[in-house]
């Protein structure tokens, strides 16, 4: 349980998704994160079914403290047309059953939830998204004035130079609402960015999912019963039975408690074009053997590496949430 | 010299350019081709002031039997503009004065010529494309039965998984002409592409040009020469005075001189469109991890890396040109 005195103020935007659970979990035993508030967007599950995940996984945390927005269910410029079933399996958490939290969703909208703690920690909330960025989108059209009100925003989202997961060079929450993840590229605040780069670096493997099994924690055991749908996947990219860390490695670096090897402010563009680059987050990174030296319009930190393992870190808060 | 009932029969399209000075000196010393004849396009400078440094380097290599053949001065959907300037210097071959050879173009186009050689070579014909691809967009045209009658096309061009040259995802050749990259890689023949993935690997120093300005060959003086040139612009990216290998990387690779150490069939597709991905070689290398396992749709070798130096045998070369 997090000392909220010292703890940063955190609203989180997801698609849980059996990443997203990861990453509530890594935020839940973190001391660094006060987690306000929760909004849910389509994309691994439906908004709505991405709520009910949330909410029954905080019930299994005993924190039902921690309020739960649905927010958009579908995207800026094209209707949400189901899930990564495949990916996720059919109720976004591999099929898990979770025994379900008598607890709904608040009665404002994710977008609205945003806007709210935006204004009521000034200067202070820190924005985790790890969905598509339509919620975040939506919120500023609602309140412009939250791009200067909230201290930044970190992004699991984009591949800067390696191949895209949906396409060969798009990443599926910018692909899924790459309108929507222009607007939040281009708002005031500031913003880092955690691609595939990163996130594909870091993987859990079945010895990990054997000892979330053994925990007697029920979050830990929920997560490693999720993770066998997740090692089905990526059977198909790796080549054997690991899960990458996409969400929660994302929330790792927003609370900044990784060390970060390589990550520089450049300029991003999001593809919003009809063409094969439809959702490509098209980084800038020219000036990579001269340190990338500051440019006019570069004002996006592209967290490219870490400089330590990521895994061993969630693994020993998974165990503990 | 080399021995023509050994050699390869190559067709060379270029836009001379200081990197296709050298590549056309690695392939006049190699014992691997047999160089039938040059064509050029617009690019680092105009397609005839191309045609006219290539006649002039041709003769201080005391090879006028290779005829040259002016090709397309505009890309296929807009005007040649002016070439690189910034990079090539004013004349395209860093302002350095050769010899006025008294050679003219020949009276056919270079789509002509390719059309006429891959008739006369029919399955032997090795096509290398170190310029913007229109000439064989338009041969295409011309004849697209040559599709099937030449041996293979070798293009210097493209970015995978590094930052492009132009923009940030596009290279300067497929950048220029992305329609007709398009169309080159649609067509039945075998593509090979040289991307900036490999041909930034490979560099020369100042202690190479040293050596070349010291020769008392002239095709290789004046490319010594040359590189002051290149030196100044690559400045900008590595922060030293180095010169890159794209165009005589792509001419080695073309003969089969190097070892490939990664060189996967993959599926590449163009972006045309006029978002900021135009000229992207949007190339998929999803599966990396598990040795890029044949797709229907893969039919581009898309090298990505070689597996030995290749400063020092173009140095050999260029030596000997």
């Amino acid at each position: 349980m997090p000392d909220s005195a010292a703890a940063l103020p955190v609203y989180l935007d997801c698609d849980t998704g059996i990443g997203d659970a990861m990453a509530i979990a890594y935020l839940l035993a973190s001391e660094h994160a006060a987690l306000l508030g929760i909004g849910t967007v389509s994309g691994n599950t439906s908004a709505a079914g991405a709520a009910r995940n949330t909410l029954d996984l905080l019930a299994l945390a005993g924190r039902d403290d921690i309020p739960v927005a649905v927010g958009e269910h579908d995207f800026l410029t094209r209707a949400f047309h189901g899930g990564a079933t495949r990916v996720h399996g059919d109720n976004g958490i591999g099929g898990v059953v979770l025994p379900e939290s008598p607890r709904h969703p608040v009665a404002e909208s994710a977008p609205e939830m945003l806007v709210r703690l935006a204004h009521e920690n000034a200067g202070q909330l820190r924005v985790i998204a790890i969905g598509p960025l339509t919620n975040l989108a939506i919120a500023l059209r609602l309140d412009p004035t939250i791009a200067d009100l909230v201290a930044d925003v970190t992004i699991m989202g984009g591949a800067a130079m390696v191949p895209g997961n949906v396409t060969p060079v798009a990443e599926a929450n910018v692909h899924n609402d790459p309108d929507a993840a222009a607007a939040v590229l281009e708002a005031a605040w500031p913003v880092t960015l955690v691609p595939l780069d990163t996130t594909m670096q870091s993987l859990l493997d079945t010895d990990d999912r054997d000892r979330l099994l053994a925990s007697t924690r029920p979050v830990a055991h929920a997560i490693g019963e999720m993770l066998d749908t997740y090692f089905d996947f990526y059977v198909q990219v790796f080549g054997r039975r690991v899960s990458v860390l996409h969400d929660p490695l994302a929330a790792a670096v927003a609370l900044g408690d990784l060390e970060l090897d390589s990550a520089p402010i450049v300029h991003v563009e999001i593809d919003t074009t009809n063409g094969p680059g439809r959702g490509q987050t098209v980084s800038d990174l020219r000036g990579r053997f001269r340190g990338h030296p500051p440019t006019e319009r570069a004002r996006t930190r592209l967290v490219l590496s870490v400089a330590e393992p990521f895994a061993p870190k969630l693994m020993a808060a998974l165990l503990t949430a």
